[in-house]
């Protein structure tokens, strides 16, 4: 097991464009600086996908102008196209002083019905955006991280096959993807398919090429986490409070809570670089803006132990 | 690991008498009923606490008398005390027909302040009267299951010491325990910990004679499940929806849910003999008589799933 372990926060992109309130801007900003106060190394902060797809989050470019520059955190927007990263780009742009702390995310999935119907075309057609995309983001001087969406299960197929997963994910490092992050869209996976599906990568991609961007829709998040550390994973992916939901059963717990996940690391004597006090003051900001009980359960925990 | 794993169900005990609404006698059996029906193994029905301890399961004797007989299936009630031992043993005799399916359950906690808040004496004092009480059930034919509560921590002294903990358990399988169940009252095990007390316990005593009552307060529950099994545990307590809270933090999960623990086992390739199906309407049912929105994450995924 690695001894030193990234938590990547999505809350603010992920979390964020699945909640039913749209965030001021304001909002959106103090939820980033309460994150980075918490220690968090990495943050997705908002994503340049079209307003009129995500209203949620078309306030992209002045997130992005107005993202706090701090020591030791990287920040990364998703493109889900070359519009995208020109929007992008003109953000950074307007934040000046370079760009050298912002990476640009970019998606595809694993399963043909899911990716038409979040990018509106097949698997091969978004790969071929890709194979343009990734090196001119790259050419600009942004690092690229890459999701593979139904990787454990698709809300219209089921099961997804481990090889093709596999074979996505290498043809995106390939492409220049610093690193892929594997993603249980539906929260279906546990142990055993993790293991799986790291047993077909593992011997071809070192491990901090991949990271797991786990969903805790059925409780085995932190389980799955734990089988993916002992196979050597160093990247796992959270939403701050478990923001977000679950969009194909609303009602149902979406992704893995932050503070369940480094409470977790640290139990285990994992280091993280996270306050986990700071991360529930985050956590309880993320609650009172989206106007609902987040499901994570260290915070919820945390706050009713404080009487709150 | 094992290929078969023991899914023990305290629900209507441990779930219910945390629970603020108190079922009607009807309703209990109604849940034990359709706990049968899904087919788990293990159930812990109730208790022979004083009703004034725990007004919610005063009916022990009448919900005992009516238990429903299935092959396959043995039934748990919990004695605190030689008086509950007393009335155990009267309902099983109005229930008639032998004792055979149903055990009795002690119960000690590892720390000093929970225990004298628990059982309203000092742990060597429980310990003492566990000393009568074990072997008395036994000479009665009853099969005798003992509970360490605060295994891992504890709500008023933090950290517990596990050889301490350690010595506790072998105490009670000494004195006749089948089997001893480590209790994460608290909810705050991470992996290390499970693994930490199970390095003290196994390499004397049998994995079968060991169990885990593991809690979701903090979301760690079922990564813990994954280091027990990874350890040779083959019995893990769970309450049907994650009935009955955290007693020492209103608002958070307690128990884990038995329906994310079979999910994440039959997931793995492990047989239980319990139909999630059957299961989830278990649920559905302790739901509604709970009076309350239950934190199993595989119910209310499922429950969503079905538009319910």
């Amino acid at each position: 097991m690695t001894p030193r372990v990234t938590v990547y926060e999505v809350g603010p992109r992920d979390g964020l464009q699945n909640e039913a309130v749209t965030l001021a801007t304001g909002d959106k900003l103090a939820l980033v600086g309460a994150l980075a106060d918490a220690g968090l190394p990495r943050i997705e902060a908002t994503s340049f996908v079209s307003p009129r797809w995500i209203p949620q989050l078309a306030d992209a470019a002045e997130v992005t102008a107005a993202l706090p520059r701090r020591s030791g955190l990287a920040y990364a927007a998703l493109v889900p196209n070359a519009r995208g990263l020109e929007r992008l780009l003109a953000a950074l742009a307007a934040r000046g002083e370079g760009i050298a702390d912002v990476a640009a995310a970019v998606v595809v999935s694993a399963s043909e019905s899911h990716n038409l119907r979040n990018l509106n075309r097949p698997v091969a057609g978004t790969l071929a955006e890709l194979e343009a995309l990734v090196p001119a983001a790259r050419a600009r001087g942004l690092p690229v991280r890459g999701y593979v969406s139904t990787a454990f299960g698709c809300p219209y197929e089921g099961r997804v096959d481990p090889g093709r997963v596999a074979e996505i994910a290498h043809r995106l490092l390939a492409l220049g993807c610093a690193q892929v992050s594997l993603g249980d869209t539906i929260g279906v996976a546990t142990p055993r398919d993790v293991r799986a599906l790291l047993g077909r990568l593992l011997p071809s991609a070192p491990a901090a090429a991949l990271a797991l961007h786990l969903h805790d829709t059925r409780g085995t998040a932190l389980a799955n986490v734990l089988a993916g550390l002992e196979e050597g994973i160093e990247t796992f992916d959270a939403a701050v409070g478990g923001l977000g939901g679950c969009p194909y059963a609303p009602g149902a717990s979406g992704n893995l809570a932050t503070e369940d996940l480094v409470y977790m690391l640290q139990g285990m004597g994992l280091e993280t670089g996270v306050d986990l006090g700071r991360l529930v003051a985050a956590g309880a900001l993320a609650q009172r803006l989206a106007g609902r009980r987040l499901p994570g359960r260290a915070l919820q925990a945390a706050l009713a132990a404080r009487g709150g």
